[in-house]
């Protein structure tokens, strides 16, 4: 399945990177991809179904739109646990993640580290659900380059949990955050 | 392209609908999407060149990750602008979107907002750059219901533009959040 998914990601930045002026049939396109959903939506289980099994087992999920190998929105982005208790990775974004010309869009940049900061609580040992998150914007984020990706636990204080990253590129920093979570999870369906 | 774009959405959904646990050939599946992706990249422009496209003319992209039709990352959000100055959209969104079991993933629910707040923006008539934006999730977004994402701005002073909105579902807040843009925007490349 991670397979698939990595092709559809090839698929999403090839029409980006194809665009309308040009000779590709893009009726044809749209034909073949709704024969893959087609045959896929055949085999799909009940979508309760699908939302207990997706969730089996109590370790890191495969599914989240931003790390998950079967999930073709994600990048996907490969978080990496440090001895000092980060956790750190590194990610080149292509067209589909743009927002001004040549550079990452703000909100994507939002959904890397609020995913990030999640994974870093995880890596501390107390993880729970965002309650805040802040984002300053330095300078933009380019695509097309490799963007250092970190998140730390800075504290813990009963339910709080603060923890603070960012994004740099090139040595500098791109954005810089900090999110509270509150230590608690919505339960696994089961 | 629209109608590809929304084939590929459908691809992207039906996959983690599917799962691996399944009869669904995924070796197939990725085979026929990477036969897509070859069809499309032979006609592809140089990168520069598309990226030069894209941006043509001077009015709202189609590209982008949040409302953009040709990009299969998007939902698509559709915003309106409103009487009153502020804008919003609804949107229900599904398993590709997935943070916590049945709900919006916090970083999908960022993204989001930063984009309907630079839509906000440019509906008042001064929009720019996200300089900083805070969130405070107040309860879960579910998946699979309509939510309703709106923003308005608030206030300029000088290049200082604030922005503020959120995520709503069956009348409750989920999401609130506000931002504050600088009014600049990286040139469009010609």
């Amino acid at each position: 399945m991670d397979g698939a998914a990595a092709a559809a990601r090839r698929v999403i930045s090839a029409l980006l990177r194809t665009g309308d002026d040009t000779a590709a049939d893009m009726a044809g396109m749209a034909k073949q991809l709704h024969a893959v959903a087609d045959q896929l939506e055949e085999h799909a289980p009940a979508r309760e179904t699908r939302l207990v099994n997706m969730w089996r087992g109590d370790g890191i999920t495969r599914h989240d739109p931003v790390t998950g190998p079967e999930n073709a929105l994600a990048p996907p982005l490969r978080l990496t646990g440090r001895a000092d208790g980060s956790v750190e990775g590194t990610v080149t974004l292509g067209i589909a993640y743009q927002g001004p010309p040549g550079c990452v869009h703000g909100g994507v940049s939002a959904l890397l580290l609020d995913h990030t900061f999640g994974v870093a609580n995880h890596w501390a040992g107390l993880s729970g659900m965002t309650a805040e998150l802040t984002l300053r914007y330095r300078r933009p984020s380019p695509l097309f380059e490799p963007l250092t990706i970190t998140g730390r636990q800075i504290s813990v204080d009963g339910a709080k949990i603060r923890t603070v990253g960012g994004i740099a590129a090139g040595g500098r920093d791109c954005v810089t955050a900090e999110g509270l979570f509150i230590a608690k999870h919505l339960p696994r369906p089961r």
